[in-house]
């Protein structure tokens, strides 16, 4: 390619990039946003939240167009395909993930004016914490094209489910002692979901930069096997 | 371009058709299938439910890897390139409603053992009609291009929304009468979130089928506006 084409187009790729990172800025603050309007019991805050989401909505629609024209523009081969299909990725999982702490904020705005059982959003608070370094680690990941960090938050998401499973108890145990907290607890076990169903979204994006840099694919429940991506597509 | 390359665009085109409506076909009876096995407490058809999931996660990775080579091949314009881009759109929604389908499959297998409150699984069988016809209505209006039916998709799953807010209360009802009805009506809780979020993949899937015809996007919590890839991309 002639150099002001390659540049250019490094330019697409950057522009890009920086989306994605602008898009992880968001659904970090979302998510932490979600926990605290649920934990202080604030509607202002949730509805803040939730103000916020369409930005997120926003930025994945311009992602996926951007890259989709750069890809018919330049024809890029294996590496460079993969960056540009790594964004759309990326950016469906981030979006996710926004709509996922909106969940959240939604609920605290349901249960406002519910019974209040304060220990009951503690092990919430435990999972948020576990869910929003999964986040940045691998957001990090990302950034810095680092697969072995990028594994790591692979194996941690499993620490995020076994949390779930022991909030789903307590909130059940909740629950059976006083009729009155069943519908408190019960938008919380959506929450609780909520916020394992993020990990899930980090892993996603762990199993994408892995991908990106290695053009393998992550053996999952997916089958397994290299993408046919990971060769140099033939090109016309 | 030359009348060998139309006919080989085409076909790969005929084929990515081909095999979202595979996909279609598989989401659809995993839907039936899971529902099924919590209906009856059929832990074996809950098992192959699971099982059928890798297939549908190994299609709509084919579809994305196809869509994006035959993108960077032939650099289709405007309506072509809604074209593809609706493929990988659409595979990424079935393959979501299958996990679904999966996810409320892995319950019945958890409820099994449980005490049985058929009455409590009524509502859930009324959610999951309601989302089987927008499923078959949408993939419909998908290969019959048909964007009145798409709209009227939009339209239907709000009622799948009302629905899914009574049988919320009618579970959280169950639960006050009974502490033992707690743990199985929290699994159903979820189940029928799952068939609730089917219904939004259907209508993800109909305004995907509205943007593949007109080059519109619907108005939705997403800003509105028209798609840049509504007018021909500048392409080189």
């Amino acid at each position: 390619m002639a150099d002001h084409i390659v540049k250019a187009y490094d330019k697409e790729l950057e522009g890009l990039g920086q989306k994605i990172a602008e898009m992880g800025g968001i659904a970090e603050k979302m998510l932490a946003d979600a926990m605290d309007a649920l934990g202080d019991f604030d509607v202002q805050l949730a509805n803040q939240t939730i103000a916020t989401d369409p930005r997120l909505d926003m930025l994945q629609r311009e992602i996926e167009e951007q890259a989709i024209l750069t890809i018919a523009r330049r024809q890029p081969l294996a590496v460079d395909l993969r960056e540009i299909i790594a964004t759309i990725r990326i950016s469906n999982d981030l979006e996710r993930v926004g709509d996922l702490a909106k969940n959240i904020a939604k609920r605290a705005i349901k249960i406002a004016g519910d019974v209040r059982i304060p220990r009951a959003i503690i092990g919430l608070k435990s999972m948020q914490e576990s869910a929003a370094i999964l986040l940045k680690d691998v957001l990090d990941s990302y950034a810095e094209r680092d697969i072995a960090r990028a594994r790591e938050v692979w194996t941690y998401d499993a620490d995020l489910d076994s949390l779930e499973d022991s909030v789903f108890r307590d909130l059940l145990t909740f629950m059976m002692e006083d009729p009155r907290n069943i519908s408190f607890c019960a938008h919380l076990l959506f929450c609780s979901k909520n916020i394992e169903r993020i990990g899930d979204h980090a892993t996603n994006i762990a199993e994408t930069v892995v991908y990106l840099v290695s053009g393998e694919t992550m053996p999952t429940d997916r089958p397994k096997g290299r993408s046919i991506l990971s060769d140099p597509p033939a090109v016309k």
